[in-house]
């Protein structure tokens, strides 16, 4: 049986290509405890830099699998346990990405759907293919998407939102870039190009300011005003007096390359 | 006199329209008051699926009614316990969409001016004609459009939002449909068409599904991550275990429609 | 030594002008102490009714003062001290920003960034001219934008905010139009004009609902939607039984201009 999560490891960066294009690279629960393991073994990596989600075949990932959903009712609770425990761990591995120390960019093809669609959302940032669409559309079969409604509603405005909850529709990739679910729209055959270079960027920079940066971004996010300026300012305080950052203070009105440990 | 609001029933579909178009559909105490007792008879309603929100003649609405509130300040304390139970009853009126199990959408020509802008934003959805324009323009008489913005500023980014404010400045549909005020602009002759195929959809879905989800949209839109998701998973938790659910899975594996109850 | 901000006051408008291009409008702890005094005689002046923050030179602000920065390590705590007071004074002088009486115009030509961009983050709005970008690049030289970070994740949308801090790179002026950052992008030959045309759009109107609808606008921002009400419906009451306000009303009535105080 071959991984159902690839790990490709260069120059600082993570990639994690999810590697089940039969089904659409569904989250089962065995795709899920895959991805939390990769996650949480790149946690304690100060090797990685950046970390790039990418799906093998036609299909970014297109949410659960709904197969062993269905083999769970036969369970004597109807499935109520083996239901609990799957969204509980989905959810759990979902706050994973903003938890990470490292960036994560979603380097997406082909359909995101429903809780492949939250996997996009819960990226820092995303990448797309040109011609890759986006959906939230268990409400289709019966199920609305309330939990890939969590992450979608902290990266879009809300009406966009509620219309594609409740629909089921898609969205292409140059919405998704103007409502601010993506970041960047590309032609497919440069899309793993784009993702690198972009992480690649990333990975080129002070390394523990990236780290101190994405935690406070996301503690700072939903504070009042004047809180998430004193969480800031204590970052700041920290950053300016890493012995590199110094450097690159220096370096820069030097006009001269950072020399950094 | 002609009722304030009509109520066209159709496929479990219920299309209220603002019918007071010699004063372009002013929310007037009475309006207020019919528009209400509308919302809260259909709250009420498991007949009704999705609730669209039209309006009669050139425009959609355009605020409040000044002449009645310029003759309420000939009250002994100038008007004040009057305009308190207006805006009240206004702000009660504007919350209880969000709260309604059903989704509503709001269907726009014309202009959609202070309150009738607030109208459209507290809407989950809006589809607006070509050619609708959207203002909160009661500054230009000295009125600063302070409960308006409250739920203009939870639909669009807060620049926009200020400026539309100070400047009373309108908008276009483009720039509304940009900015995620609303979500299709199409030409006037097919509006009610348009309002009426989203409904449409949405009627198809499983009722319960959509209620359970529209509910909770608007309980985890403004709490932390964690929690954001407990609800969230609460709600999958019931909802995957509903009977029609079920059904509605096994029919998408088994690639036939759902016979839901 | 030239001022580091020239004030111009025309018809209620103060345009400050920041006035050191041979640095770029550098945040230095002088100019951030001049722009302080500016903001705190602004607060008092009941003459003024709308302020602009334009620049002189070619750029329009990038960020704070790297060699007095640098300078500052020769201290006995390697500048700790120096550099708490410093994020320190700018966050409050940022946050004075939202909190000034007045609303603040931002008026951008060049590259604004670090703190150049926070401050355009900060005002309540902005005008563009075409040519101007918008970065938050201290990330380049390991300063992660941490207090840049919380004024721009409060004005566009997360995944466009995050990439532009850990990648460095800017958005072009339309881009920033899109997002929301800036509010109309403008021919550089017209910028000073459109800000100006802008600022008298508001001075225009009645001071005292332009005050008491900002002040709203902050205060119930990131409330819960029935406190936020709550807080807008207390200023409507105020607002409405101001004399000019009855007055702006009854003028609107009858089809002429209102005589204010």
């Amino acid at each position: 049986m071959p991984d159902l999560i690839l790990r490709q490891d260069k120059d600082h960066i993570a990639r994690l290509v999810l590697n089940s294009p039969t089904n659409y690279n569904a989250l089962s629960v065995e795709m899920i405890e895959a991805l939390t393991a990769q996650l949480d073994s790149i946690a304690r990596d100060d090797g990685v830099r950046v970390v790039i989600l990418a799906a093998s075949g036609k299909a970014f990932c297109a949410g659960h699998d709904l197969r062993q959903m269905q083999a769970a009712r036969d369970g004597g609770d109807g499935g109520g346990a083996a239901f609990a425990d799957l969204f509980n761990s989905c959810a759990r591995m979902m706050q994973m990405i903003p938890a990470l120390p490292q960036p994560v960019i979603a380097e997406v093809q082909g359909i995101a759907t429903a809780a492949g669609c939250q996997l996009v959302a819960s990226c820092d940032m995303a990448v797309a293919a040109e011609g890759a669409r986006f959906g939230v559309n268990g409400v289709n079969i019966g199920l609305f998407c309330s939990t890939p409604m969590v992450a979608l509603t902290r990266a879009i405005p809300p009406k966009a939102a509620f219309e594609m909850l409740v629909t089921g529709e898609f969205i292409d990739a140059a919405r998704a870039h103007q409502l601010g679910l993506v970041n960047r729209v590309v032609a497919p055959e440069v899309l793993t190009e784009a993702a690198m270079q972009m992480a690649a960027a990333i990975a080129a920079k002070l390394p523990q300011a990236i780290r101190l940066g994405k935690r406070t971004f996301h503690d700072q996010l939903r504070l009042g005003l004047a809180e998430a300026y004193a969480t800031a300012g204590t970052t700041m305080c920290q950053n300016i007096l890493l012995p590199d950052t110094a450097e690159g203070m220096a370096a820069f009105l030097e006009k001269r390359r950072p020399s950094w440990s």
